[in-house]
């Protein structure tokens, strides 16, 4: 039986659930990503390591919640910390006291978090960010690299996708006011920021691009990019939604000598509750203020309804509390099986792949004939998709394993190494049959 | 004692705990309207219609979530289906069935959601809605009016607090394409349609004015608006974040003959998770679906990590079951709570206030000499918001009543008679100091 109507077999209440959802849902999904051919199941649960969906199949689940899970899917500690919050109220509306603990875990994790500030999304930090620098710097040109995903605000949906010089999307207006710099190609890149001459107001970066195809950043690269930046009078900012708390407790930027002036965080931060977080530098922060800066000096930013709702602080709190208490036994663990998975499933594919990514994240790119370095999302782009698609099709339908199509993996604390065995035992299946 | 002293000396607790935050958040906040002088006390707990402080005092809230929990706070119904999802999971990544139980609810009683994106807050969802709109019509131009506030995306941060014409915060980069137009002043904004000429993209508008004063729009002008834009072959948008659910089981244009092509929802629709929906007309929501059109067609828009999450799904769905089923009486019974807080605060402050607003939602304006009419933001501005942030303090401070100082007021299902009896005696012992 071919693979798509194996799919369908085993998916029949997906399938009757989306066909419905269609009708509701513009391509029957909230985020474009989500859909993926034939159909995407429906999920009735999501449990520790484990999805399930309404047919009743359980998935092993590497998406986990956009890789917001690094403890697993609803585990105890967050859910209780969460339901007791319920009993107190989910939106205040006011000050609250979880909001101060979050903080304090922050501020103590990572550095540059002089100030903070939460809003809903990462979508939405990462448009403060760049606000903040432009209102700090008076200047008007943000730089991201080719293939940086920063959300959805019209200044960072440019070069997002290959090819980068290609509008992302129709109705965007200020697209001229942002320039894009070759990932991990400090004198391409340098050379591009000097064409932005005096008007360049910051740099966003991720310190490994995550959409864009889970590539770290050289850390001689971000280096220089920072000097430069930092000596024409514009900002460093790191976009660490993805990295933040992920390969050890704080920013990924500690260890690579970096001192960003602003860091969005988002993901495992709150929780897998909605969050985003701006916060840096108190003399660059200190621009958001309305109670220090003149209307038209001020940057104008969020929070929003939601901003610090104490159910996402006391999720963000418990989230970053367990891993605290755990970090050292629970980062060595899942980052050492981050690399087994990228030496084993580079033996398992021979040749065929190249696999990316750093600590407990990692992706397997079909590299074409001959490639194997990937180290800009150029590179991932140059790779087969559709393969890629398939064998992960294949482990939804054949295994019981879940990545979203075409994207990268995420080990988190509830998976085991017999997870991962499971996983070499269906890339190997998928391998032979290649 | 003055009223600031009383104030300090009932907030201690939380006074201290506001001065860590300030180490912590910029202004102390996440929110700049949360913060008012001498300093915001901080909630430990919130249940029904009432917010506790750290420091043990008791509040009857009117803010109630930014407006957005008009069940009151915690409500059972709401919260016991959340707890069920936790146990399910709260962000799946994938598509679940508590979005189609949301969804099947919002389409039953919104005829211009044909279809609907999820997406995390109200600032995001009229965002992709101007994203639309644009990438719809292949026009720039964004009309809004004075005084509209419709979140902290770029294109709409304008003229949203008097006076209209000084930039809003630094940092903008594409005001141009953005224009004013005054409320309910049909003659001047379509003058000012005219000579947006040929590239108006849409307009936005609230059907009352929300932040801008609790206003209510006109019905023959959000007509004659409709009608302009339409004949352009540009979008009407309707921003009903704040009002959709909240005077009806619905949305407010039902009841004005408006035909909407794209709707943003938010705040109650949620049940108090974090939440913003863009709906609208099947021929214009195509536009975001990036399987039936080009990448430089498409409108690109969300999503995020976070949209359609099932804890977000599951209490939206429960807050809106709740009030289908009591909105023969609910609805009635806290819009006539409305239109007598309206009639009783005007006759208490004897010629002194204007009170604005419609059925659950007010707001008490301090007028200058002689004018009494309230039909714009421009004459919401022209009030006396020193005296009207004192009214809130003393009533915080002396009669355990919370209005965000400044702001309009929300009764709940969870308010009764006798509550609005107490404001109206604290409003009485303070119009008599006066």
């Amino acid at each position: 039986m071919d693979l798509e109507r194996e799919y369908r077999a085993k998916t029949r209440g997906s399938a009757g659930i989306f066909a419905r959802s269609r009708r509701y849902h513009v391509g029957g999904v909230s985020h474009n990503i989500r859909y993926y051919e034939p159909y995407p199941f429906v999920t009735r649960s999501a449990r520790g390591k484990h999805l399930v969906d309404v047919d009743g199949n359980k998935y092993t689940d590497y998406w986990m919640g956009h890789w917001s899970l690094i403890l697993g899917h609803a585990p105890a500690q967050v859910r209780s910390a969460v339901e007791g919050q319920l009993r107190r109220g989910w939106i205040h509306g006011t000050a609250n006291e979880p909001t101060m603990r979050l903080s304090e875990i922050i501020r103590g994790a990572v550095k540059a978090a002089e100030k903070i500030r939460y809003v809903t999304s990462g979508t939405e930090a990462v448009m403060y960010a760049a606000r903040m620098a432009r209102a700090r710097t008076g200047k008007k040109v943000i730089a991201k690299v080719d293939g940086g995903w920063h959300g959805y605000a019209s200044g960072l949906l440019k070069s997002v996708n290959w090819p980068y010089d290609v509008p992302e999307s129709g109705g965007l207006v200020d697209e001229e006011h942002t320039v894009s710099i070759p990932y991990n190609n400090l004198e391409g890149s340098l050379e591009a920021l000097r064409r932005a001459g005096g008007d360049l107001a910051c740099v966003i970066v991720e310190p490994m691009l995550g959409g864009g195809g889970c590539i770290p950043a050289e850390p001689d690269y971000l280096r220089g990019i920072q000097e430069f930046v930092h000596s024409k009078g514009a900002l460093f900012i790191l976009d660490e939604i993805v990295t933040g708390f992920r390969f050890d407790f704080g920013c990924a930027y500690k260890k690579m000598g970096l001192d960003p002036d602003v860091v969005a965080l988002g993901k495992i931060v709150g929780g897998g509750f909605p969050i985003g977080v701006v916060c840096g530098k108190d003399e660059v922060m200190c621009i958001s203020d309305t109670g220090a800066h003149a209307r038209t000096e001020r940057a104008y930013i969020g929070g929003g309804t939601f901003s610090a709702n104490p159910a996402t602080m006391t999720a963000g709190a418990a989230a970053l509390g367990a891993l605290r208490e755990r970090r050292g036994t629970l980062y060595p663990r899942i980052n050492s099986m981050g690399d087994d998975a990228r030496a084993r499933l580079s033996r398992i594919f021979d040749g065929r792949v190249a696999v990316t990514g750093r600590g407990s994240l990692f992706m397997t790119h079909f590299t074409p004939d001959g490639a194997r370095r990937i180290s800009s999302a150029a590179d991932a782009a140059a790779c087969d998709v559709h393969l890629l698609h398939r064998y992960h099709l294949d482990m939804i339908t054949r295994d019981g394993i879940f990545f979203l199509p075409g994207k990268l993996g995420a080990i988190s604390a509830a998976h085991s190494r017999a997870d991962l065995g499971a996983m070499y035992s269906a890339s190997e299946r998928f391998a032979g049959g290649l």
